[in-house]
């Protein structure tokens, strides 16, 4: 039985790739760049498109939001107004809880591509499953809360592995927190020797240049 | 294929409510309480458990520790000279993302059922997918860090409303957070009405005690 099951899941992989490939040619046919937004429930990505998205010098954003159910982020991102299309992944078995490449197809005729040059993909919040699908992104980023301690690369490696970069989150509590941020580097480190660091606090604003910074390099990159 | 694909999954989510009341037969023949205990990564399910498991009077407490890779969380409680069962889920495609009752079922022949009388199952790090799966336990528990954020039960219903309890931990951080604890109450409320909601703080000690009350209440009840 846990042969057959392991077939099911890898043929859906297969589908869900071949589809990912197809968003991503939808994607640069339009030159869009996209970025697979990711991280655990709370870990401030909403937060930190609100403090970017609207305000990048010379690109145009949108979002794709993604949530179990409800909309309160869109609702939060729109009011910075800038373009959001809400994807609900409830209409299975209470939930998905990732976005894979054919719910992303399934938003492609609400995106209004020609009117944008970045599209941020905001996954499910969830360490685990969002990073083994391909959406059809170019990149993938994932935010990373301080609060959530020092060994969650090691416990979560594909997560660290897949992305492109990793913004540790919420810098100004480190005082207040029994973390070590040397330790948690080096885990990160660890599952991945390469990946882009950068050190922010979405409260007081430190680190959201570099963000931003790296956010319009990969769109000039595109 | 949309259609075919919710099909499987309800037929997945009977086979598990079936294995599920096998476990949970196996459990009461052996005189044993058993808790699932969820919630996303990092909000400190094995810190909870550390500081209490090793020392419930009267009651002989053991841990199922559910894991995507790697023992660091057993390893942790083993040192607590608490008998400790790991059970990782990356067998599959880079790593299931919750447990399953088959799961639970694959492990007890290295459970010492004989030796104990609670068992608490610490699920994978994830507000989503653990809530949805009976593992055979008779309550469900969930650690909710209030760094988090105080809208989370409204995008994580099925998660809050599944739970016998919601340990709301990190309580500590909250002059430091723009996080309303009376809002995010408020909000699981809307989800759970009845639900027990214990504030804690388990770097301050503050709150261990009701946690431990009510551990020591349910397997009473048993």
């Amino acid at each position: 039985m846990h042969r057959t099951r392991v077939t099911i899941v890898e043929e859906a992989l297969d589908a869900n790739n071949t589809i990912a490939q197809a968003n991503r040619a939808d994607f640069d046919r339009a030159g869009v760049t996209v970025v697979n937004f990711m991280s655990a429930p709370g870990a401030g990505k909403t937060t930190l498109l609100e403090r970017v998205v609207a305000d990048l010098p010379g690109v145009r954003a949108g979002v794709l939001e993604g949530d179990v159910q409800g909309s309160l982020d869109a609702d939060r991102l729109a009011a910075k107004h800038v373009p959001v299309t809400q994807l609900n992944t409830d209409s299975g078995f209470g939930g998905e809880c990732h976005l894979d490449a054919n719910m992303v197809r399934s938003a492609l005729p609400q995106l209004p591509l020609d009117d944008i040059d970045l599209l941020v993909v905001e996954n499910v919040g969830n360490l685990v499953c969002p990073a083994e699908f391909d959406v059809g992104q170019h990149a993938r980023a994932m935010v990373y809360a301080l609060t959530e301690g020092e060994e969650k690369p090691l416990k979560y490696p594909v997560m660290f592995h897949a992305c492109d970069v990793v913004v540790v989150n919420k810098i100004d509590l480190l005082p207040h927190l029994d973390v070590d941020l040397d330790r948690f580097v080096a885990n990160v480190r660890a599952v991945n020797p390469t990946v882009r660091l950068i050190h922010l606090s979405a409260r007081t604003g430190e680190g959201l240049q570099e963000w931003c910074d790296w956010l319009l390099a990969l769109r000039r990159g595109a």
